[in-house]
């Protein structure tokens, strides 16, 4: 297929130029435009159930409100997210806030209490707010339920936030089920394993998988939005090995395969595994998500609602 | 400062993301958001000649005619060109095309006459015919000189190339002069070295540099974009150094700084060698171009014409 | 300090190429040269524990033995390993094997049962031969205890898999811990989730924070050395914030740190979050783990030895 | 094949590390000792050309003794280099440094008239004293000659250095051509436009092409060692292309491939272009030039020795 020149103009709309990417076909435009692409069939599949995982700094790098819109607008059936986009998200939530970081230097920013993610700042005051509403929330889920899954978990804090753009919130009134396999490994981690020092309160491991593989089963087809991460990608993909893989996914991360790490694989890869199906629709696309997947998804947006 | 949350919407223009890009301001996004204010100030600013150097694939990969528009727009006063860059556009020029790549192996490619970079193709067919177009037009041309600069043999060469969507012959015609440094180092430099074999033809490799730094004198400021590449982005910064270094740049590249390549190098390193003055307007974004100049150039185009 | 050129030589040993890159200290030879010294003075300060994290596909891909060495030699302390070293560590230690790829698609590879890790492939009768065998241990265990950490349940496995080679095994026998707070989103978990439907047997995902942290608060200073990965890389790190950080570590990954990833953030960035001590040594080396660290452990060995 | 463990050892020599890479064969280590056989195979190659392309900061970054001692041992017969690692190799030898960065902003070190790449720093008094040696140079080769190829300039200029371990004397005395298609874009390239306004002295940029072409058509085989760089490596790749391609070829660089980039470009695609033939023995190593390129020429150097 030819490779058509893109054409830029003023005024001009961000499907229009996924268009112009579609019509180019090649290097990173054309990426995008397959991946917007693959993104719209999924979201329009009625049959398919869309898997979503979060992985890398996407609530403090701005993709919370995006995340809580795919909820809303019933675009995401499940969520895999890191430990700590939830905490962000609920960092938010009880109104702390993430900056821009201005150039001081680590050694400086520990002083002043100040968290670095890259070029985004996180105050400890925000962290100390987290600590005693989530402390807080543990109680009350506690004094219902002695064990519990992390899934069911994340649900009942989602139910205990009063924040319409959180995601945890969101998800939680949506009935959009929140796995979060390495959760532990977070603030929020801590402060449960602080928590359950002295109360009566067991987080199980390995309760989820349960209500995670019914979900893979009574779905007819299962289609993966993977951002970013390791641990989230692998989780989303492996859960789906038991019906012979994902029938459509994308992803989008800046990890590169050489090194053989699961975050930088190329999907191709995950059809050895069957955790994607042979004949399966993939793309890959090498990109700052916090660039490239506002751009896709808006696209998708335009595709949908032009059916 | 707080990041804002991106919001997205279906019919969405791209200046509208890109706003919302600057809110948030961190991550790849903010980077994104601070080239694209960077790039309209250069294109406003009348005391500033605009440098854009392209190096990468930028030509197969579907820049050819975002570049054409800038320079008939006047968005552009100098161009600094691969040589690879060059002979891709006269190829289109003279005929030719670009494909997207299907997936054959290298060693097939090559029995079928078909070169490769990355997902694009290209036919041995439009060589051919680029060979004998170009020999054409080095006899035109040594037959009224018998010393060329580069630059100048570049301008000949677009004045006597008949496509409105050529940037060599647009550029040409709108007396934006183009350096390609590297010439020799692609086709056309092959084809340059062939003729020159039974003609009295020679081209100096130095005297460009007359005409360029007379260009930098006589600009009040100058400002460069910089897409891919080691070779031109270095000549662009270094043309630069005799008036003290740029007032302004953007960079857009996927090649890193770890282990020192100049083209991975980010801007500020240029600041050391006055090659960017202190205090210049610099934004070095890690994408991979066809992406993330479209994307910014069409933004731009919108924040010039809302003034 | 000036850069020394670097002289090389038939027969030469690996401690006198670090010492020359030592004496350049420049590029990726400098960030090697000083990641093996902080590797060596960790080992030899007696007052510090090394804590070692293992993400990516180290196991397949060759570092096996040096896990294992470095536990008989008393040079690590403590482990944090992905679910997928584990799961890869017995799979070798039940008779199985990894295979270097060679060159099939990922389509053809999944129709003969062959799972590919970059240019890594493993077999489904190894993992077939693994399911067997781990659910006999797993009968084992569970007879005995039915509520575990996962710490407690790589220890009980290492001490039931005779294999010098394994470092799981290794682990064991000389009361080195292991950590796997992604345990669950591996084989091994799968597994663990099938085994626990129809057992009575509990994984507390939370227990081992305890544990962990009781050991850094004894130890009067912790040394890190991370490998590749996400999830491992910041639990390794964030288990050591209670104390106010890690007083050295050096890290090695193909990661970058733009996107904001925290396996790609440099190590400088720990500080922010006293996750690391502000004046402690830190590494971080941009570059692939089978071919760094077998380098950098290697003289590390000379330079402990020389002593 | 199975990949074999990797063990390491107090004492060890590098050769040993590398066979123990080769017999694991796999990522980054299977990589390395692919490349190490090969360029161990092309030196040996009594019928093979061994050309060499320098791009990035190699002499900076300390491999100025490696290429001269290729050059010295008969390793290697024909290098193609970027015009800044020829200014950086002269200004040794005309007693400047480099130096490694400590740390100071790139404004800073503006003022104190240090150049900065990467964490390599180097001082503007050296850069005086090289314009005054070339200068004298440049006065003594153009009153013996008004045209000069490139490579007849640095031919030259090789002749008038004092200095055993500069790479641009050792090539000059043992008759190894040096290529520099960009000479024009490096500070030496600025030194010879200066001198060039007001000297009779014209560099023909089109004349090296007969000279290596004849050397390529001369060689009955030509093996290619590609460190770093774009043009550099385009140049040695586009020089073969006259009699079907490379025979075998080693690169190693930290680009990649995604964006189309030549320089990122793994070696295979060199195949579909008749730059390197097919069948023929090629290692694309991902890593930085400087731990990797000592590590591979030291155990090249056994290899060559052991036979």
């Amino acid at each position: 297929m030819k490779v058509n020149q893109i054409d830029v103009d003023n005024s001009m709309k961000i499907i229009d130029l996924i268009n112009q990417f579609d019509d180019s076909g090649v290097l990173g435009a054309g990426r995008v435009a397959r991946a917007c692409n693959i993104l719209a069939e999924m979201i329009q599949d009625e049959d398919m159930s869309v898997f979503m995982s979060l992985g890398g700094p996407l609530i403090p790098g701005g993709m919370r409100n995006i995340v809580t819109k795919m909820i809303n607008e019933g675009h995401v059936d499940l969520i895999i997210s890191s430990g700590a986009n939830i905490t962000h998200d609920l960092v938010e939530a009880f109104g702390g806030a993430h900056y821009r970081h201005e150039g001081k230097d680590d050694e400086e920013l520990n002083e002043e209490g100040i968290g670095r993610i890259a070029d985004i700042n996180v105050g400890s005051d925000d962290f100390t707010i987290f600590e005693s509403e989530i402390t807080e929330i543990f109680e009350k889920i506690s004094s219902k339920k002695q064990v519990v899954s992390i899934q069911e978990l994340l649900y009942e804090i989602g139910l205990l936030v009063d924040d319409e753009n959180s995601f945890v919130a969101t998800a939680a009134r949506n009935n959009i089920p929140i796995f979060a396999p390495g959760l532990i490994d977070s603030m929020m981690g801590l402060q449960l394993w602080i928590f359950s020092q002295d109360h009566d309160f067991v987080v199980d491991a390995v309760a989820d998988m349960h209500y995670l593989s019914d979900i893979v089963f009574e779905s007819e087809k299962v289609g993966a939005v993977l951002l970013g991460g390791g641990l989230t990608k692998h989780y989303t993909l492996a859960s789906n090995v038991i019906k012979g893989g994902l029938d459509a996914a994308i992803q989008i991360t800046m990890d590169r395969p050489e090194a053989g790490s699961l975050g930088g694989a190329p999907l191709e890869e995950a059809k050895s595994w069957a955790k994607a199906k042979c004949g399966s629709s993939l793309a890959s696309v090498v990109g700052d998500v916090t660039v490239i997947f506002p751009l896709i998804y808006a696209a998708a947006l335009d595709k949908i609602s032009g059916d």
